[in-house]
């Protein structure tokens, strides 16, 4: 196989995971996004122009979390079995928190934090014209923090019909 | 997790399954389109301009079933392992039936039922020219009587190679 | 270009609307859900479990009106610039109304369809578990009657920024 | 139209900007993912085991830009005409910076976003496996600071073929 | 900017087009699949045990033209107006001909060629039981002459209503 | 089922293959693009002004590889465990090389082939500006011999954690 440019360290695979042991596997992972008062009293009251922001939000996270081997380009697919996507509406923003659950070969990390980004992203999107300012720009809108709570993986547990 | 929305009612999740056994799973699920006689006709002939109506529904019936997880927001993914897809074109229209099968831990009526609807769908694509009345309207198409016929689920056969 | 299958008849073609104007589009489609008394009780309660179940729904139908061109095989892509989805809870089940919006130089009306379709389906993914007899069959559920209500195109109005 | 759902403020609309102006819309937005120094000097010399972090990053985040519509729900689908997507990597992590332009009625910032998201998320997959400790946990790894830099609008220039 | 990658000549941009015109585009490309005797015979009697082989191959390349810039990392969304397939059944395989329209700022020919390639890779998948010899391997098929015969633009033609 | 089109002939099914064995499955296919002398020049010395051509086309065959089932119809979706993209940059071109991983009930060819397809496709994309003559024409470019090199199937592996 000679002059193939595999070995030379600046090419991309996906690495094989095939001799890998199917366990449990759950990570929860964290975000935030700062939004201005007048943006969180509206989320409050139900009153944002769009609409149910925190639902839409959540529908979105999980969506992402199913399609994350199509985003992420060497994540492997994955049997997702259940998304939790959880909200903390706090003083000055929203915090955003996905546990995922799943029997594979690798961990769900990158599904937990595709669903916190993606469920971040929609509210910014839910909240655009009253976070913006006179000049259309966003000068307090923020995401941060996004990280990895908690990863796990386990035997998987009897099967129960 | 004080603060968090999870448990308000309000919110949406997608129910962790993976304690459920994974076991053979069928549905069959059913529709109706009513078409005038005149498209009918043409079907029958072949004579639609946008081309073969019958095999284009099946394809997309079945294009449609693999892609359920993505179309529902809390249907988990699925390896379906066959999908049937059968019309019946009667005196007032056309009737699609899909089988799918599939070794999981959740039924599969929702991707049964989503391929008929997309079958369903792509034959009025298909013969809009032709069902439009002069104005540009449809009095006469429409779908209904979506239904599931049966739901089996089965210990997993043994494997054959 | 002897030989070619093309003018048989039995091929199929993405026939080109190259030559059509780009004119305001706009239709509005139909279709209900029958469901149980139970169902329907829990659903205007909020006490589904899996959730917020017509806002689920609204969020599915707009996300299957965008990918309409993908869903069924002979549409064009359209840039769709609104939808709206409005649900009517009924005695005996519920309904879901789609208005899609275009400029565009063919008619919205299979976005709309399909708008509804997802839109019934994702309701009944919500209450299987109350609308599943002890046999884990659904006698009583069925989507009927989707049907378009009104197709209409426009000159593009004046753009005002 | 009595009845329906759609005036309560808890449902969600995908708002209709058929009557705005088809403008030349530009979005900067920037972010940074935190690393360890190991990481960063892996990335350095080009020896992450799975191979060209930068560039897989770069092409993960112009398809996550070009899919925006379909990530984020009530996103409108856009013609988008460029993306750049820079990165500078820093002494404890990669900034990645992304513009994008399109010719359209909406602004393209949600598309800038969701595309630096989707490069942080993809840095953050490839090199997993030198960022985690013993416990396969990630104590330093965070995405931070997601905002938008510049937003602006133009008329349409002249074309030049 | 200093410090960012961009221009180091190794990264990856999706150029900007939004200054050229909006012109009609067509593209023609072909390609060819060499088959053995006895598959050829089978799809010519309509035989083949999974189904209509040349009207699938049709829907399969007018679903890849139209996802042409989501599957090619640096492609532009068009928005595709028509597209033909064609086959020709010759002495030894299948010769695809496929055909874009496009009113757009890019040429078509990419989503032409991926059209031709999805086509004869469908062909390939529907006659594999009978292309593979008793080790399960295939001696004779292969894909060829992918090629694009023509590349056209012309100013917009007056629209017809 | 009277009446039921089913077993015509001339209608498309995906086959179950829910009785088959899980096993560990590969497959390598390999194709090649010929280019003009002056284009693989300024592909080794990374001079391609849209970017590093052969890490796009690594990224782009192997997101094509995990959508094969989406983009051939009758193919099932199946969990693919790992991907290897190799290129031979040759005198008259450029030889790409795919090999699909899975463990699963069907073998991974379409998986391979479709990986080189669009590796090939993406390289052509990448180098357009400078294979076109000055009619906008490809006089030289063109893929060939597709071809499936090797296709195995084994025992599952004991699993290593």
């Amino acid at each position: 196989m000679k002059g193939f440019t595999h070995t030379d360290g600046k090419s991309v695979r996906m690495v094989d995971v095939g001799s890998k042991a199917v366990v449990r596997r759950t990570a929860t992972a964290e975000g935030h996004i700062s939004l201005t008062e007048d943006t969180l009293k509206l989320i409050r009251k139900k009153r944002i122009e769009k609409g149910n922001v925190l639902v839409t939000a959540q529908i979105a996270a999980i969506a992402a979390v199913k399609r994350t081997w199509d985003l992420i380009p060497l994540c492997h697919p994955l049997p997702v079995t259940g998304v939790d996507v959880e909200f903390d509406v706090t003083a000055d923003g929203i915090t955003a928190r996905v546990t995922v659950r799943c029997d594979g070969k690798t961990g769900v990390e990158m599904e937990a934090l595709t669903g916190v980004s993606v469920a971040l992203l929609t509210i910014w999107d839910m909240v655009k014209s009253v976070e913006k300012d006179e000049d259309g720009q966003y000068p307090e809108t923020a995401i941060s923090n996004i990280r990895v709570l908690k990863k796990e993986k386990a035997e998987l547990e009897e099967v129960v019909e």
